[in-house]
């Protein structure tokens, strides 16, 4: 079974947000490892799954919708759900390690969700608040300063947890 | 159809945190509206269940698992919905406002999820970072002093809302 | 905790399938239960709610959407799920018993999703195929003749398992 | 965006059933499609994943658990939903077409909820009773006689929604 990596990220982002998603994207694709994500023809779930898909990556789309429509067109495989946010929950449990760029409140309901589950979370660009401070002293959440950076701590994780 | 006011929060908490809760939970149901939380007995879902129970409130819970078991004993209803923690994502929508009490991630999850749905949130004893700051700008998030008040702001949004 | 029961059927149904789902809802709530269905404003799902709302007792409603429209006027507390079809599986969860009366697939599957999750299904004028012989041989599907005896097993299998 | 093919089906099934089941897997492989199933390491999921595995297909499985535990070795991307049965309708909303074997309760609902969601089912094996007449009629539920016959009208119902 491949490893998967999960990108979450908001549909509205700055250039360098863009860029950083399509950067992770390709890294990803270049290690080997499946990128998943929400699926969206937008922000950084868009630039994530072009990046991956540029680089000869699989990439699958988790969709809120019951249908394709509004995927983006880098996905491989989309996986419609019909469950609107609930499905911010499977994004996350089908991940083996989570990079989370900035987003709204679907973002951070992913960073939350994945970290509930177990999932470990890679933040890049994404300050967070004194509610996620247990999970940054336990080392579930740590933050990342560039692309490079996010994608060496998580071939880290995944060597710790013997993936 | 009857007002549902959401109470969520942490299953361990302090103690001051679960006296909040259980008044919270008494002043839902003397105002007339019904509580809906995660159903589970422990913490902040057990406690409101108990304060709305005993001042005669009709209580809901959305529960993880596919039984009843592990349910707080104040439930009138219990729903389980088999779905761990995307049940979440329930808790919310089917709440007309949402009261956030102090808890971990899935209690975040909660209050990111329900501002994702255009839910409004009033917290209570439960700082949150800057990442929900755009949602602070525009009054979806309101934090509340105490348990009184965090009624008082319920009320000023469903006349608000309509409701 | 109060004893819930599921009361399952079509958007679109005959003028007989109203008629009884009317009286079972009805029934249900003069037997002191909580009727749950799926909560739109259409055929057995509006039918059986107005039967309980007009015999005093507790409705509820589990929607596809992610909000209240289209909901029966007759539920007391709506609960959006925002999952679409996926919400058959809470409506059966949620049900200590479920009643079944005649549908199309979305009532099918939930036929299908209460015995996979073990729970006893009661059919009303809604004859099943070869595919669910097991379940009839076991028990764990019965056809009653009408509303009288639906409401007759319903006691019989709450009886049995204790509730 | 690659087609897929759902292929539902019993845990518990015969030799026959099982025979079929690889067969359809690597027929779905060997015609360029991604085989679909519920990704659990027993009966028709088991069987049709390793057999569209050796033929060098993709094979992605929708899981009911949180975690790839329990999941077929045949899959190459394990999707965890922590949901349960709830995960039956991601299952066939993410297939193009759905082919149902042989199964219990499960496989049925899967059957009614690609039927509610607008998708077409291949039986082979499985016969159906009254309550899918409509299905029958209208074209929507087929039934195959073999798996070179349910791929041939896995074929026809492609090109006729243009995929």
């Amino acid at each position: 079974m491949r490893t998967v990596i999960g990108v979450m990220g908001g549909a509205a982002v700055s250039e360098t947000v863009m860029r950083h998603a399509h950067e992770v994207g390709r890294l990803i694709a270049e290690h080997g490892h499946v990128l998943l994500n929400g699926g969206r023809d937008a922000g950084v779930m868009a630039a994530s799954a072009r990046g991956a898909s540029e680089a000869g990556g699989l990439v699958i789309g988790i969709l809120p919708g019951d249908s394709a429509h509004g995927a983006s067109p880098h996905l491989d495989v989309a996986i419609p759900t019909g469950m609107g946010d609930a499905r911010n929950a499977i994004n996350v449990l089908a991940s083996d390690v989570v990079i989370a760029l900035p987003g709204g409140a679907g973002t951070i309901s992913e960073i939350a969700l994945a970290l509930k589950s177990g999932r470990r979370v890679i933040t890049l660009d994404f300050p967070l608040g004194p509610e996620f401070g247990l999970f940054r002293a336990s080392g579930s959440l740590t933050e990342a300063a560039d692309p490079a950076e996010a994608i060496a701590l998580v071939a880290r994780l995944l060597s710790e947890t013997g993936r």
